[in-house]
C-alpha cells in the first residue's frame, strides 16, 4: 500500500487538488469548483479527493492523510474555520466532517500559511522566508526552517493591515493607507470604480492609454507591494520573499514593478541598498502547485498517533 | 569557585555593567564612564570588569564568562564590533582584546539584541516577545523561546527604517518618514532644532505652553512608536512589546502617550481593535539593569567547549 498525501487549496471558486507520493513527487492533480455555504464546501472537498484518488489510480484507503488550505479564520488544531466570508461559510468542523466522510485524517490552515508552506518546499528556500500573497486581500506566511512561523496568537504575516501612508484611501478594516489599499485586488478593484470582470487588467490596460488614474493606481500597487516586502525583510529578516496570489497573474510586469519600486525606494537610502531587497523577491509561477502541496504538507504534519485505520 | 558571569551594557556615555550570580541573580553592579576610540572602549571594559569584581569581592578567576552588549554592527560569531560611530570605533576585535586582557572569554551582540535578551528574561516574557529602543535611533530586537531572533542576514528587528508617510520628514538613512524620524530621539532633536542639551524634555515643555511644532512633534512621537508596535505585531506576532531606550526617561508620559496613540488607531478597525495592542506594551523601569543582564546571558552562551582556563 502506497502511502499518498493529498493536499487541497481551497479558493473563492475553485479547489487545487494534489496528490504528493511518498518520494514527494506529484502524482496527480486536479481543480474542481468550490462549493458555496458550509455543506457545499465539505462536499466539494470530499469530491475532489475522490475524483483525483480515480484519475491517479489509487484506493482512499492508501491515503494517509488529507491537509486543505483554505481562506479565513482556521482553528489548526481542531481543524475548524470561522469567517470564511467568500465561501459562505461562517463556523466549519472542517476537519472532522471531511474526515468522516473519507475515513482519512485531515488537518486543515490558513491558505496563505499552507501555500506559505508550499512555496518554501516547492523554492528550496532555507532559513527563514516569507510567502507575500497579493489576492483579493494581501496577507504573508512566514516559514522559518520548513515550519510555518504562528507567533503568539497566529496573526503573524497579516502585514496587508500596517498603514504606510495617514492619508493613504480607506481600508476595509477601518484604517487608512493599509498596505492592502495599494496592492489587494479587492481594494483596487474599489479604487478603480469602473465596472468590467477583470479591473486590475482593466486598470493595466488604462494605464497603458495613459489614464492618469491608473498611472497612479499601477505605480501604488508596485509601492504597497515593495513596503509589504520591506515589513517582512525589516521585522523577520526572511531572506527570501515569494509573491504569490491571484495578482501574479498579471505575470513579469507585476514583478518588474515590483522590482523596481523596491530599487526606487533604495535609491537615496545607502541602508535599503545595502539589503539588496529587489535580488530577493521572485514570483510564484503561473499555475504553481505551491498551495495545494503546501496543503499536502500541513496534511502530513499529523501526529502519528492521531492516523487512525481507515479504508 | 563560584561562576560569575559578567554582562556589560556599553553606550555612548557610559558601561552598565552587571555580576550575575550562578542562581541568576544581580549580585553586584556599577556604572563607568566610556571611553572613546577603539583602545580606550577596550580599556574601559577591562575596567569595568576589573571594579565591579573588586566592588562585588569576587575574583577574575571566578568569572566564568563576559557578555558586552555594544551599539554598531557586530559579528556575534567572532565578536568583532563595526561601524560603532558614537563610540570612535570603526573596526574593533573586540571579544580577542578584552578576552586577553582578562583572560575571560567574551561574547559581543549589538546592544539592542543584547537588552532584548535581557528584558524578555527579566520580564518573564514566555513564546515571542520584542524589544523596541527609543533611543537616539530606533530599533527592536526579537526573542523567541529566551533566544534572539537574528533572521537570515543579522537584520531582523530594524523597523525604524521602515517608511509610515510617504511625505514625512527625510530620514538619516535617505528615506522619507521613517518610523525613526518619528520617535527617535536624534531625528527628534534635528526636528525640534533649538539649542539645548536634553531636547526632547525642551520639546514636551513646550508642548505644554502649547507651542505648535512641540504639540506636532509629541503626537508623532506617539504615533511613530505605536507604528513600530504594530510592525512587530503584525509581521512577528510577538506576544508583547517592551519599550526600552534613553526616551523611556520620560516614563509614563510616553507609555500613556503610545498607549492612546494605539487606541486611537484601532478606533475605527474592529480588526486592530481585536489585537489589544494597548495592554501588549510595556515600558522598561527606569534605571533596569536589563541590557547589562541580556549581555551577561549573551556571554554565558559561550559553548563549554570555549570556555578556556584562565586566572
Amino acid at each position: 500500500m502506497t502511502r499518498i498525501r493529498v493536499g487541497l487549496d481551497v479558493g473563492g471558486t475553485k479547489i487545487d487538488a494534489v496528490a504528493v507520493s511518498p518520494e514527494g513527487e506529484i502524482a496527480g492533480r486536479l481543480r474542481r469548483p468550490t462549493g458555496w455555504g458550509e455543506a457545499a464546501v465539505v462536499s466539494s472537498i470530499v469530491d475532489a479527493v475522490s475524483a483525483l484518488a480515480e484519475e491517479t489510480g489509487f484506493d482512499l484507503s492508501d491515503v494517509a492523510s488529507a491537509g486543505v488550505g483554505i481562506p479565513g479564520l482556521v482553528d489548526a488544531d481542531s481543524g475548524r474555520v470561522l469567517h470564511a466570508v467568500n465561501l459562505g461559510v461562517e463556523s466549519l468542523d472542517l476537519a472532522a466532517r471531511a474526515g468522516e466522510r473519507l475515513g482519512v485524517p485531515f488537518r486543515v490552515e490558513n491558505d496563505v500559511k499552507a501555500a506559505a508552506l508550499g512555496a518554501a518546499a516547492l523554492s528550496g528556500a532555507e532559513g527563514a522566508m516569507a510567502y507575500l500573497n497579493l489576492g483579493t486581500g494581501v496577507a504573508a506566511g512566514i516559514v522559518v526552517d520548513g515550519r510555518i512561523w504562528r507567533g503568539s496568537r497566529g496573526i503573524a504575516g497579516e502585514v496587508g493591515h500596517l498603514s504606510v501612508d495617514p492619508n493613504g484611501r480607506l481600508c476595509g478594516c477601518g484604517q487608512r493607507g493599509c498596505i492592502e489599499t495599494f496592492c489587494g485586488g479587492g481594494a483596487l478593484a474599489r479604487a478603480w470604480g469602473r465596472p468590467g470582470d477583470l479591473p486590475v487588467r482593466d486598470l493595466l490596460v488604462a494605464a497603458d492609454a495613459g489614464d492618469p488614474d491608473a498611472l497612479l493606481l499601477e505605480a501604488g500597487l508596485y509601492q504597497g507591494a515593495a513596503a509589504g516586502v520591506r515589513v517582512l525583510v525589516l521585522s523577520a529578516d526572511v531572506e527570501r520573499v515569494i509573491i504569490g496570489g491571484g495578482l501574479t497573474a498579471l505575470g513579469a510586469r507585476l514583478e518588474d514593478g515590483i522590482r523596481a519600486a523596491l530599487l526606487a525606494g533604495a535609491e537615496a537610502s545607502p541602508f535599503m541598498r545595502s539589503l539588496h531587497l529587489d535580488e530577493r523577491i521572485e514570483l510564484l509561477p503561473a499555475g504553481s502547485p505551491a498551495a495545494a502541496f503546501g496543503a499536502a504538507m500541513v496534511g502530513a504534519s499529523i501526529p502519528s498517533k492521531e492516523i487512525v485505520s481507515h479504508g
